[in-house]
């Protein structure tokens, strides 16, 4: 059992869109990300997923509305919700999900990570 | 839907040991609470506890050593594990934790909170 320190993680990712895994409770797992640029349109059939910004700012766009997500502000996006995430500059964020949600949700493309790593 | 800013949230709280909801995802809530001076030695026979400091210095007391958890640090504490949280000046704490989750876990006494309030 050893704490986390987010700065440190976060200095040890060079990419974007790259979730990595940083701790594990229960069914869920934390990970951290680096976002810049703008994702692919997804939702998540089953998993209710939480985006923290640690870092910069993070826009989550829905169909009907953009929220934009700040420095010490969380966003729980619930399963089902039709959702793209857009960073006009790199955002660092930190992510609770269970451990059965893939990145893209119910879209494969080639930002799909299927096996994340732990750092 | 709507975002979290975790400032706002802890200028709302005015006691401690006692946590608030502000969010919730799959079977988890994500808790807000300040604490202050020493707290009571317990486990959670089921839960993995997640403790985030979003401001000041929190240690947690184990049997065996002392991890002192600073301001974008986090510490997940698996189930079944004895610890006594200890903060020697106000702290600001996120935590995330199945809904069935007590906060004195495995001992009930005068700071046990059955009923948690949302803010």
């Amino acid at each position: 059992m050893d704490k986390v320190n987010l700065t440190q993680k976060f200095s040890l990712i060079n990419d974007h869109w790259s979730p990595k895994i940083v701790g594990e409770l229960n069914e869920s797992y934390v990970k951290v990300v680096k976002l810049k640029g703008e994702f692919v349109w997804h939702h998540h059939e089953k998993e209710d997923e939480m985006f923290f910004v640690i870092k910069g700012k993070l826009i989550i766009r829905f169909k009907d509305r953009d929220i934009k997500i700040e420095e010490g502000e969380f966003l729980i996006i619930p399963k089902g919700v039709e959702h793209l995430p857009v960073a006009e500059e790199e955002v660092c964020v930190m992510l609770i999900e269970p451990k059965s949600t893939l990145n893209t949700g119910n879209i494969k493309d080639e930002r799909t990570v299927e096996n994340l790593d732990r750092i």
